[in-house]
């Protein structure tokens, strides 16, 4: 016997989502079959909401429900860095760490030939018309080959300018092993080496 | 930088759910920013409309969106036989066999005395209601301490009105190594032994 429409509606959609396959995607739609009613109201509410009231800052690319982000908005950060990222999860990930107060440029991807993206599909030309009063942009694109071609893209474009510009650092994770550590890291971490 | 609110409450919702951490539901709910607005309106009517549109079995207790689910609707199913689940979930992995075809009964929970959940809390007296005219009670719920005491329980309720009362058998669990099973189904594989 099939599964009735909604049930196998949930999971259809459940399904969708990164990591989560058909065995988890049952478990969560019995879960919220299980739930109160208004759990369950709230849930799709804030998935809808979440994504209506949400849009890309005008200024730098990240998630806000304003026309400038948070971010761009604080008077307190430091005007005279841009950090730029991938994706708005990356600035978040950023943010985590308290460390950084500066701003960010989200690009909205990374350079990828093969997937057709090239820098007129990013947020470039956004990005250069922000540099008239930057000292600084760290390049903070991942460490794959993507991220890497990017980077060496943006930096070519940027250093020119007379603008200082940065890449975050490779090297061995916190908490890192070197034993299951791969070696083009470790060659990274060794590059990298800093006196103590 | 804490994150805007309908970002932040996405993710406390998505965490709610059983198997979702922090950060799964962080990712989660980026994933879900970056979806085409139809797809996450679909995903949220889904979540809603499954919730709203189904509701327990009037007979059985398995969910439906109709009145009587389409297991008890089935003429095709055997009514002699009814086999007893804890949840309608337990309905669901039991069809994946395809090997059983007689009917339902889902009672909602297991007996457990120390969350006050007793035979009352349970669709128990539903159950008697629908054993005028059948053969055998498969007593299917979980080999764990509640679902034990339950069948026990149940055992003892339907035998004396002369019905025929199994219980799903133990054993190793197909694929399943004797080094890495615990003692307690090592040993009820044993008794459960057949002559081959």
């Amino acid at each position: 016997m099939a599964q009735i429409e909604p049930i196998a509606t949930l999971v259809a959609n459940l399904a969708k989502l990164p990591g989560i396959g058909r065995k988890t995607a049952q478990r969560l739609a019995y879960h919220i079959l299980s739930m109160p009613q208004d759990e369950v109201r709230q849930l799709a509410e804030a998935v809808w909401q979440a994504k209506k009231r949400t849009h890309a800052c005008a200024v730098c690319g990240n998630y806000t429900d304003s026309d400038a982000c948070d971010i761009c908005r604080d008077a307190t950060r430091d005007t005279a860095v841009i950090c730029v990222v991938r994706d708005p999860r990356d600035v978040a990930a950023m943010e985590r760490t308290h460390e950084y107060h500066g701003l960010y440029h989200v690009l909205g991807g990374t350079i990828s030939p093969v997937d057709g993206i090239g820098p007129e599909q990013l947020r470039v030309r956004e990005l250069m018309a922000r540099l008239t009063s930057v000292g600084e942009v760290i390049l903070a694109t991942n460490p794959d080959i993507e991220g890497e071609a990017t980077a060496a893209y943006l930096a070519r474009l940027i250093k020119p300018m007379g603008i200082k510009v940065t890449r975050i650092a490779h090297g061995m994770p916190v908490g890192g092993d070197l034993e299951y550590t791969d070696e083009v890291t470790i060659a990274r971490a060794m590059q990298g080496r800093r006196e103590l």
